[in-house]
């Protein structure tokens, strides 16, 4: 396990103070430019040179015609050329005196032909250098903190916890807008590529590593280095939680991922195996993926597997009380206390069971504040999972109903949500137990993107919060068992 | 099996020419004021009159003090008083005249103590004078056709195909804003509560007969006249798919629902084989049940278990292959011949296995078009499932790089996107076999509403959209093994 992210060969890739970026031109539609574009639009606020065989000026920039002319010797070059010239143009970047670099161009391994040969040439001309690279065949690098943003969509996120390596690109780029609803962003995200030289365990290693990174997320469509792969994640997996979708076991998802990355995959028996010895959680889904991810780097863990369901509607209690069930979490009766305490809070035709079915009761001051503070008390629980349907229009009625004039509602109602979804936030950290919500709603709406701002996920339906919450419990055994294992206390 | 709806206890109840609202006051937080508010909002056409024992009018509306007074027989009455004066209200609806009924008051058989006795006093009533009564402690019921919504929130949608019956209120009301990203809404639904008379069978058969009901959605906590079940759904299936969400099969969803609505719930096994016999399916989350709602009510039936996806980027293929294989889903290689054939059409990096993965192509016109075509002509394929990418900015570029002027690119996109969608609609009636796409980006995006307006569902993600496949590859084979064994040649 790294002790810094500086001891690691992606650190100046992520943190370069000047980029060389070969194959930028004028042209809007070549791909180079973009990156470029991208790069800028994020604000990276060190040089960037271009280098093309023609221009002599790209968007505004004075542009070189090779790296050996370049004023200083960067940080770090992107190239973005045809195949045929990767390798002569690595060859210059070693030459200048660079050291790390990022490999967009595709057309070696993963296409047959001369492919795996260039790619050859490409790493020997890395080794002789000692370039440390990633790719060929990557959509490059994200470090929101950095400014940096490599690929070739836009980061439209505020900087976030989840450090994402991935044997996708797409996993990457097409996830800044995904997360966008969750109020989630990156801390740092690789796309690897072929992983000649770099792969998916090195990058794994600088996650861990990483000071904003509270969780990881894991693309896979097959590991190479298996053993130094589950190594690695179990030094960081009882510190850090570690989400891996791995799609290469089942038939139809090792044959897609083959033609996609030549991924040698395995049976799901065997990643499951690796899986559960490194201390991984797996995903089945993209939406799995960045949900356990959600949870696990914002909430505390539980102690145990015990959950208390809160809602205000039987049948969206009833669905999340069988969700919740089917994925192997307890739904233990309250205790009598806790009965006894709520029964003040509560309208006569709540029923005081798990799920607590508070029925129709309107304000959100209790059920989100004593409600949930005499939930969270109760010994027997572990993890709260609470039922949220906050109409934005009741909302307004209640301010009509209280006499507020028209134009005051809108600011009233938001200092309302701030209040309300403050005490959550209070309570989440004065008792250290996680708390959850679901909707069948946007997650636009009312409270609920405030109670998100504060670090509570609420999830869109039942069974992903389900799903999530039994990730938690999962995670904490994987954890206890590796710590015991390895001798450590538990803490 | 119901000729017409107009042979159901409950076609009066949908269609009703007036209304009595016992219980409607002029205070806004009384349940019975916000019915007769939902009534008016969706602009119900026939008279209704209010009953209360003091008001002399009520939102404009002249009030009775008791449903003897009434100037006219109304169609049905809808009952929200105390539980106390409930079997009275019914007695006096039953002198008047009144055949039908919605009893929302709650407090029978659901609360123990003197409720069971009561729910029996209101059940000899209405037997006494012949009365059908949806209910007690209902919502009562949606008909957006007869612009009729009798709950207490209000319909936003369109009229849709969904035909819904609910054993939980909140599966109608607070689906009427989960359902309007997808553009859906309901035909005709019920909320049945107690089921002291009619039951979900009695609402099963009316969706069967209803002629604006293209699938019908079941939420069952436990279902009481087992057999009559099975022979109703029976006779319905083959013509117009059931997808049910049972949560009474895990011990929490059972516990959950017993103190709900008091329903005796059977295990999973049991419930499997009721809706295996009787054609249904299953769902396991309120996603699912819109989900396969929406697939199965919108698409041409897959006439086997063969799958294409197209992509244009490898991750998300991948991933959708692998949830695919998961869901016992094939997916064969292409063709020879459609591999020729695509050839033209696609850039030299494509891959054209299956997934067919187009890579950089960025004109939608050859991917939902051309190639769209070629693949549906492949006759191995029964299926085709297509991730779509469409980033509106890039498309305000490519109209740009057009020479299109700044203030004509919003109608310009939008009539592409309208042509786009126009065309794999065609390709969809032409062809016969069902289309789905997927996406990770919001559904109010670019070309995707215009799909979902002409009936190509998009969904949020792989895992749904395999899902969904699924479940139509089961319809098919549970209809013909129903058919079969009915002795009717398969269509």
């Amino acid at each position: 396990m790294l002790q810094s992210i500086k001891d690691s060969p992606l650190y100046r890739i992520m943190h370069p103070r000047s980029i060389v970026l070969c194959g930028a031109s004028n042209s809007v539609s070549s791909m180079g430019t973009v990156l470029l574009l991208s790069l800028q639009s994020l604000g990276f606020e060190g040089p960037i040179y271009p280098v093309h065989p023609r221009e002599k000026q790209v968007f505004g920039l004075t542009a070189y015609q090779s790296v050996l002319e370049l004023p200083e010797v960067p940080d770090m070059a992107i190239l973005v050329v045809p195949t045929q010239v990767a390798a002569q143009t690595l060859e210059e970047c070693g030459q200048k005196g660079i050291r790390h670099a990022i490999v967009v161009t595709a057309g070696f391994k993963e296409v047959g032909g001369r492919g795996p040969e260039m790619e050859k040439e490409l790493t020997a001309v890395a080794d002789r250098y000692g370039i440390s690279f990633l790719g060929p065949n990557c959509i490059g690098v994200t470090n929101p903190y950095h400014k940096l943003n490599t690929t070739f969509m836009e980061y439209e996120n505020p900087p976030g916890f989840i450090g994402m390596a991935s044997q996708s690109g797409s996993f990457v780029t097409q996830m800044f807008n995904y997360l966008k609803p969750f109020s989630l962003g990156f801390s740092a995200a690789f796309s690897v590529g072929n992983e000649a030289r770099i792969d998916i365990v090195d990058c794994m290693a600088y996650l861990g590593a990483c000071p904003h990174t509270r969780v990881i997320g894991l693309y896979i469509e097959g590991i190479k280095r298996g053993r130094e792969f589950v190594e690695t994640a179990r030094c960081i997996s009882p510190v850090k939680p570690i989400v891996a979708l791995y799609v290469g076991g089942s038939e139809a998802g090792r044959r897609a991922g083959y033609s996609h990355t030549g991924a040698l995959a395995g049976p799901d028996r065997l990643y499951d195996g690796i899986f559960r010895q490194a201390g991984v959680i797996r995903a089945r889904s993209v939406t799995e993926l960045f949900d356990f991810c959600w949870a696990l780097g914002s909430l505390p863990m539980p102690k145990g597997n015990r959950l208390i369901i809160q809602t205000h509607s039987g049948g969206p209690g009833a669905v999340a009380a069988d969700s919740c069930g089917r994925s192997g979490i307890d739904m233990p009766p309250l205790s009598r206390k806790t009965a006894d305490r709520l029964r003040p809070h509560v309208p006569h035709t709540a029923s005081i069971q798990n799920p607590v079915d508070l029925t129709f009761m309107k304000n959100p001051v209790e059920y989100l504040g004593n409600i949930l503070k005499v939930l969270l008390e109760d010994e027997s629980a572990d993890m709260l999972l609470v039922y949220l349907l906050i109409v934005p229009k009741i909302a307004e009625q209640m301010m009509q109903e209280l006499g507020f004039p028209q134009d005051k509602i809108p600011g009233e109602i938001q200092k309302f949500n701030e209040s309300l979804s403050e005490s959550v936030a209070t309570l989440l950290k004065t008792h250290g137990k996680p708390i959850m919500g679901y909707t069948f709603r946007s997650l636009d709406e009312g409270v609920i993107q405030y109670l998100i701002a504060r670090g509570i996920p609420v999830f869109p339906g039942h069974e992903r919060a389900a799903a999530a919450m039994a990730a938690m419990v999962k995670y904490v055994r994987l954890r206890e068992k590796i710590l015991s294992s390895a001798g450590v206390a538990n803490k």
